[in-house]
């Protein structure tokens, strides 16, 4: 299946999507809640709603105004080096554990939604990435049984300052800016695509400039080790957010530079999960943005 | 004043502090919340409250289990380098920017709870540090104003598994371990304490081993300073907290390396907060060990 979180003519929240029409889950049921929590944790029963669904009002998709899919997620663990040509480019080794990093909630923002370039840098770049969503939590998750552990997958834009990620070398300023991480808009369940989500074309552009193009069967680590590596140190918990890496071709290792520019639209995107697309808007003009919005 | 989260007689909530005695604020209003979080965002009014407190009938303050002072931190902020001397026993230059990381919920907790040796690792260490409780948040906070943005100071003691935080460059496994980040018992307004928190002592020990014992204004970055430095690229929001590095003495810096044991149990204090205690637990017995409690 595949959902949106979102606002439409429906009301705020849970949209399932079919095509290019969607229906809103939260209005048939209140108790799917007002974002994926909902259904990760298994307050509603989709098989129930299946008949109200079918004979519900269809909208457009592109009515419904995409939100984060999990409002508030316990943590965001990010892979810093997946793909061995972006670690080339970087300048770093192969790491033998994956670089992992972590993003508080004020950094991320919904598809659709401006990404911030700071006032204090020029330096913002872009990097898509496969985002996953973390179903049943769990500690020492074995690899083999760490795909059961997945509600969904979607597209994450690793938005990223870098003079700031390498003001020393803990990455956490530069991966935090305020409004930098878009995440969405859709969340498409694990049955819908190939297993762990390998073999997907993985890209980003600025119009139709492309800036990144590679496949996620290029990662090092994948889905099952990483759930697993990273769960033997932390509780995963439901609706837990893991964002995969990626592939070469970000802005800071072309010659020159090709940082993202206020005016301009990112678009990330991965084979059968969708398009992430934001635009990029000046710290200091983002009270006229969004006025004008 | 000097509050304390916790279960009491009286049942689970904020307790205010007056030497050795304590009365529940949220019995006494329910307005006052489940921890720090209604005092900080003004959702209680202690003046009102003031009469009552004096009427109120006292408890002792051991008769108070600690809770953490915030709950859900919207982030955890720390500062991996801002002592000198430890700077130098790590290996470390000195940087001219503080080095960051992020804890996650989910690896804290609160004074007196285990603090978990984990079945991978025997390289447990310690940490005393000042804690600094976000009061009023912001952006592009000056650093003139900066501490009229803190709540409150409090301990902590950032638990590290230091094999896994140098598996890569990136620190945050190391430094998320499951319940292994001590925060409180005692929070403390800003006006029973030196401006900005220096000069007080810090020290962490094991029963009469003294382990590391310093001064917090050999800080590097003061508490101001970093409030500004943090704010620049993300927006402080009450409840958050920044912990202010670590003196040198720690275990990984000692020949032959002081580990944590489980049996031992670690206090860190600092001068006018109090003392964050916690027994070592290896994550095997955990079980056990909270069934005896």
């Amino acid at each position: 299946m595949r959902f949106r979180v979102g606002k439409s003519s429906a009301g705020f929240g849970v949209h399932v999507v079919d095509g290019d029409e969607a229906v809103n889950l939260t209005a048939l049921d209140p108790a799917v809640g007002e974002d994926l929590m909902g259904l990760i944790q298994g307050e509603a029963d989709l098989d129930q709603l299946s008949g109200r669904i079918a004979e519900a009002t269809k909208m457009s998709l592109d009515a419904v105004t995409p939100a984060l899919p999990v409002a508030n997620p316990g943590k965001v663990i990010c892979l810093g080096l997946n793909y061995v040509d972006h670690i080339k480019e970087g300048g770093y080794d192969i790491p033998e554990y994956p670089a992992l990093f972590l993003r508080v909630q004020n950094s991320l923002m919904p598809a659709g939604a401006p990404m911030i370039r700071p006032s204090c840098s020029e330096r913002l770049d872009y990097e898509v990435e496969l985002m996953v969503i973390i179903g049943k939590g769990g500690k020492h998750i074995a690899e083999a049984d760490a795909l059961d552990h997945v509600f969904g997958y979607t597209l994450f834009n690793d938005g990223s300052v870098r003079d700031y990620q390498r003001k020393t070398h803990q990455w956490t300023p530069g991966k935090n800016f305020d409004a930098t991480g878009a995440i969405g808009p859709d969340v498409v369940t694990p049955d819908e695509l190939p297993e762990g989500a390998v073999g997907l074309k993985i890209e980003s552009r600025v119009g139709d400039e492309i800036l990144q193009s590679s496949t996620t069967s290029d990662m090092l680590w994948s889905v099952a080790k990483t759930i697993a590596t990273i769960s033997e140190f932390t509780t995963l918990e439901p609706g837990d957010m893991i964002a995969m890496g990626t592939p070469p071709g970000v802005g800071h290792a072309k010659t020159p530079p090709r940082w993202l520019r206020p005016g301009e639209t990112v678009d990330v995107e991965i084979e059968g999960i969708g398009i992430c697309s934001n635009p990029i808007v000046a710290e200091e003009d983002i009270a006229t943005f969004e006025a004008a919005e």
